[in-house]
């Protein structure tokens, strides 16, 4: 008996826990979208400063690359439809995204092709060259942000 | 003698330019290590939004796993001597760091760790082994964090 209860309990707080948690609710996707983001941007950063000569760590230029890399594969599945801008949640993306979803995916592969590139440019590490190939991140970048994010 | 100059025009300007770069200068690499928490942060952020049940992205966790690892291995390079608190600069990083830099590089080493067997953990898509590890990875934060960082 007691057995049997301590199941009930079990699953009733297990009820309980996945309706606080709320998998996949659009806030929390915006929310995890924003940590894929600020992972880029640190990644991001980390290279500008490179190539502005602002530091020497240009052999860290290849781990920023693979990093960006990685996440640039995660963008088309951040974006589920409902996940767009909503009073209960600060987001900034567009429904621009929804309504040609397409291009959106293709604006994603841009940065996965650049930063594989960028991958490749920054072994040979010449700042200039690692520079030339951050314009082209920088294009693909702004590929997703100016059409599908809304200015600040 | 057009060369000449030109030549001479050429090292003038490269020695103006590297005074503007100011490479590696204390400021310059508390930005470049503000990135690098920046992205840590943002893969950490991942990770605890799936761990949290929020969202159902599992799969990502391996990817935020070896971007921890990735950077947790630049932490003693991006520490300087010289690159603590100063004016022109806001950084929380105490003089404890090099104080006993031995203890900094054993926690920093303690991060590169939990975050590699964060990388094996993930594969298993098992979110309450994750969960596990990210504690884990948690208390190799705070190793660095409690003693090297001044609070807020």
């Amino acid at each position: 008996m007691r057995y049997a209860i301590s199941i009930v309990g079990m699953v009733f707080l297990l009820g309980l826990a996945s309706q606080a948690q709320a998998v996949d609710e659009p806030e929390n996707v915006i929310k995890y979208r924003q940590s894929v983001m600020k992972a880029i941007g640190g990644h991001m950063g980390g290279i500008v400063g490179v190539v502005k000569g602002e530091v020497s760590y240009v052999d860290d230029v290849v781990v920023h690359a693979r990093g960006i890399n990685a996440m640039s594969k995660l963008l088309v599945g951040i974006f589920p439809k409902g996940t767009g801008q909503m009073e209960s949640a600060k987001s900034r993306a567009l429904p621009a995204i929804w309504d040609d979803f397409s291009k959106f995916e293709a604006a994603a592969k841009a940065l996965e092709i650049e930063s594989a590139k960028m991958v490749e440019v920054a072994a040979s590490r010449d700042v200039g060259a690692i520079g030339a190939q951050l314009k082209n991140m920088g294009k693909a970048c702004g590929g997703c942000h100016k059409p599908f994010r809304q200015k600040k």
